[in-house]
């Protein structure tokens, strides 16, 4: 049991104490020599680090979990981990901040029982409460430490994390405030006055406070803490660059590395040896430590696709609900977890069906999407298939950042938005989430896809579940037809396979390609068939993959005098660009038009809203027309 | 003075009931006649809605604002206002939601005595904030009135809104809290439990509680609340339906409108006719009432451009600075209102010598990006122009759907990104803010441009100070050397005059162009002189306005054999798309590609990182030549 007996020996406090005037020598090194970094929240924050490194099961399985959501502290993070053996002194004080090392400005997963990347503030709490969700599901005693700094106190995300962790009362975690009354800018009082006893107390959280450079107070509170009713917060009262008397208290030292005769006295106080000349000389060369990923993947049962005709009158949001209750049929009982997250929206995005059958599974994250992003993308990297379901203006407008940070981390999320488009209709601009495509198209890490219809949802939803990485799939929030074959059988019934990356040619055509996703897919066929009885052949393809170019399906497209794209999204930011770089690098010579929207919508019927912004099949047949005559 | 006598008379208390039962008959009627809306909120927050625009100062100089977060109410405000006479009944009634007419589903400003649109939970107080703020800067005895759903209540942003007023003893702002205790999942207590009340009594505001449905209560705590030491929330036990006994606190009602029957059991509950054929047949018609948006123009001296030499040293921030400050100088004495916010990074992001000059005019919003991001977006348009300058990951990034909504807002805020690209080097990935460009593409009415020197940051800074607009003005964190013209003069210096949408030819060039902006002009520069040595001449342009095409310049260099885009940023969303689609349009027949940002930076020297992401200018040279070869 980790904090198990009650209180440190003499001897044990004098190690920590000497490591802490070690690991201080290294910080002011590694950041002066790199010319960059934060010395004095590291030095603030490092006799924590040395306590829970120390005594934290940090190994083996049911292991605790670490989040340093003040990131910038990573001088204070290596220092410790290397001084109590986890990592090489000389490489982490030679390489930190060096292009390519895994020593980074930031803390990133990897480093030694590093669980979360992190930079952004405000962010860390809400990463510590999905690891100790996970923690709660997979019924493991592990406990999750949460590290802050005092200025990030003000974000609001943290009340939101607060919040959630009462709420779920998870009570295996425990945050730690670095109270040392500085930021960037000088006293955090002066700054933003904040209560922030208050304002935890308020969200139903314990305080405890203490002595931050008091080894025994620091174990202490840790113990207690691992025994608590309500999540708990440490609130330690520190000294920015304590040790160093001419740095104590002195906000400047934030983010400023000492120069040439500040790093000489720092050493001298801290009795320590120069071994700057020997650092340097070693950061001209290669660090050998690699850091090492625990991946948990997740296998999952993708179970078998459902077909719907026309006549099941399904919209594609229900699609996904369906499917998302069979895949927990089909492999919660076998102990397989999913869980589903919400924000109040569950009967509109369609989970309660899951939730309903599997209530333990189902979280309600309330109206809090930016918390709800940032727990559901920590939870998705433990080894449970994590969906998050909210509308496009929440799930990823809002969000956006904590999509970003979940990206970086490479999660496992599956977000899925189901109302995006004019095609939210009378909610009006706010909730018409127009730029998803936009957006998401600069997360390295995610894939986004837009199907067609409820066939291509239910077998997108279980692609998606069945591969790691994260994606977003949106829905849709009208209801849109069963795409047909030819021969009458629905196009993504029987014989389909989701694949990504390809494209699907709905409609042969002649005289020009128009090519579209989601709700314009149904669209476009009409346009073709308008289009026929004028003689016109418009081949209709289907682009889900919204960010990818299928090879095969484009390159036999180049060929038609007219290209165009159809969307129901920013014009500038959808499918257009994807498809006009791949137009202009194979030299094609017919004319290219792009079609989507190009003003904030109006709030009314969805087909009036497109017909406001002539994204309607009316307007696109007399568009089309004009342009192919 | 408004609210100035002790309480409401019987008659007028008999007044507000019956326009509230009126009232309560329009919500039900628009709402399904619309077949859409939230009636339930709307009939809770309704006689709140009936006292304060009976008796708050609307109208004429000093007036008192109004924000309805919860927009969804839409409904009840219009209802309100339109039996109080401010617009027409049958109007309001019969056009609710429908496409393209005022009677929007979320609050759009326009609508009397309303500034600021909604439909995105959460923002509502910040705005209120940013009126509060500029009633205090102008001083006028004005007071804005913030109402806001319980559910609402969860979003962090309002914790951070309520530091915020405290910290600046924002007394002119009053919230009020439609305290049904319902939301769309149902009872606020089992969706996410939380204690408003300590909440709001945590970060310094004082509380009034009421019944929200007794007008002497309503009444007198907006008196009370006039004159309060510190910020007050009134929280007004409502009930969800008030006065439909059928629909009394049932969630049901949140998000959906009657249908036939309960209409009419409604109807008779309320003792009211039945209109709704007279509203159908209306509804097919067209309405005639046109909102009216005061806009407040700033009429800003722009001073006279400093010029600056390669010798003078200054980084493209403190270009930035020293133009604040400038137009500080020139307009602040003269009655014409500069403000500027900072999140705790002034010194980083160069405000501080305006902060030092004008310490009224500078606002610490401390690390609450969201808060900020709208505080500074609704003072904006009141008549104060407003700067706001952040690293690129906490001004766009963290922030996005708050500028999405101050630009659907048709703000006039000046946010100005001064870290971003892999140019931030060391801090890494999370604060490598590489999709600014793409981001901002999507907000329609956002211009965005990313100066390549000190000369054209003093230029631009000028230009959008005097241009009314949303502009995004990235400058970057390390200093860039000034372009210099062939004749040794700068490039930016006399002669040269921004114009929003101009490329500048830095540099001639027959074998290929390069199209760059910010921290990669300079570099494109040294590209094109390594390439002059090996007898390939490379033109070099600047394309600061990174959204637009100039067709001048642009049609020129159709004729060269290669076309390059250069940038720090993802190579996706960035110029490049913007870039391939004049070329696909105007048919370029020569060869294309684009040089940008493919993952995630490295943390290193930016040089470091450059090189790793092969956008060093080695890389690129040797690239170069590998495909003009």
């Amino acid at each position: 049991m980790p904090f198990e007996k009650e209180k440190l020996t003499n001897e044990e406090m004098f190690k920590l104490k000497a490591l802490s005037r070690l690991a201080k020598g290294d910080i002011l090194t590694m950041t002066r020599l790199a010319g960059t970094g934060h010395p004095g929240g590291s030095i603030s924050s490092l006799d924590a680090y040395l306590v829970l490194f120390s005594y934290a099961k940090l190994e083996g399985t049911q292991r605790d979990r670490v989040v340093i959501s003040h990131g910038h502290t990573s001088p204070g993070v290596y220092s410790a981990l290397a001084r109590l053996g986890h990592m090489p002194v000389d490489e982490v004080t030679a390489f930190f901040r060096k292009g390519g090392s895994p020593f980074e400005g930031h803390v990133v997963k990897g480093i030694p029982f590093i669980d979360w990347s992190t930079g952004n503030l405000g962010q860390g709490l809400s990463a510590g409460c999905g690891f100790a969700l996970a923690s709660r599901i997979k019924k493991e005693d592990a406990h999750v430490y949460v590290f802050m700094g005092d200025g990030e106190q003000q974000k609001g995300q943290l009340s939101e994390a607060r919040r959630f962790a009462s709420k779920y009362k998870l009570t295996n975690i425990t945050a730690l405030i670095d109270y040392n009354h500085l930021q960037i800018s000088g006293s955090i009082d002066h700054v933003m006055p904040q209560n922030i006893i208050e304002n935890y107390l308020s969200d139903g959280w314990n305080i405890i406070e203490i002595n931050g450079h008091d080894y025994n107070e620091i174990y202490a509170a840790f113990r207690k803490a691992r025994n608590s009713e309500n999540p708990v917060c440490i609130l330690a009262h520190t000294v920015m660059g304590k040790g160093i008397p001419f740095m104590e208290n002195k906000e400047k030292y934030h983010g400023n590395p000492l120069n040439e005769k500040e790093y000489k006295d720092a050493l001298e106080a801290l009795e320590m040896e120069d071994n700057f000349e020997f650092y340097r000389e070693k950061r001209k060369g290669q660090w050998t430590w690699k850091p090492s990923v625990d991946v948990q993947t997740v296998n999952v049962d993708t179970g078998s696709p459902f077909t719907y005709i026309d006549n099941d009158k399904l919209d594609n949001r229900s699609a996904f609900g369906k499917t998302l209750k069979d895949l927990g049929d089909k492999n919660i009982a076998k102990g397989c977890t999913i869980c589903t997250f919400d924000c109040d929206l569950a009967g509109s995005v369609k989970t309660g069906d899951f939730c309903s059958a599997y209530p333990d599974y189902f979280f309600q994250g309330g109206i809090q999407e930016h918390n709800t992003a940032t727990v559901a993308g920590a939870l998705s990297t433990t080894g449970i298939l994590t969906f998050f379901a909210a509308f496009g203006a929440f799930g990823i407008d809002e969000t956006y950042n904590q999509e970003r940070l979940n990206d970086i981390n490479h999660t496992n999320l599956k977000l899925i938005l189901t109302h995006v488009g004019l095609d939210v209709g009378p909610d009006g601009k706010t909730h018409q989430c127009i730029d998803y495509v936009g957006l998401s198209r600069n997360l390295f890490n995610f894939k986004t896809i837009v199907p067609c219809d409820p066939n291509q949802v239910d077998r997108t939803i279980r692609y998606i579940a069945g591969t790691e990485g994260n994606f977003l799939v949106a829905t849709g929030r009208n209801r849109w037809p069963v795409i047909y074959r030819d021969d009458k059988k629905p196009f993504f019934g029987d014989g389909y396979t989701f694949e990504y990356g390809k494209m699907d040619t709905i409609r042969g055509g002649r005289d020009g390609a128009i090519i579209a996703y989601g709700g314009m897919v149904v669209k476009a066929v009409k346009i073709s068939e308008e289009l026929a009885e004028k003689g016109i052949t418009l081949k209709v393809i289907n682009m889900s993959c919204v960010h990818e170019i299928d090879n095969d399906v484009m390159k036999e497209t180049l060929a038609q005098p007219h290209i165009f794209t159809y969307e129901d999204h920013n014009v500038f930011t959808g499918i257009a660009p994807v498809v006009t770089g791949y137009l202009l690098k194979n030299g094609y010579r017919g004319k290219f038009e792009s079609f989507g929207v190009k003003h904030y919508g109006a709030s009314g019927d969805t087909e009036e809203v497109y017909a406001i912004e002539r994204l309607d099949v009316e307007s696109m047949v007399k568009a089309l027309l004009e342009i192919m005559k």
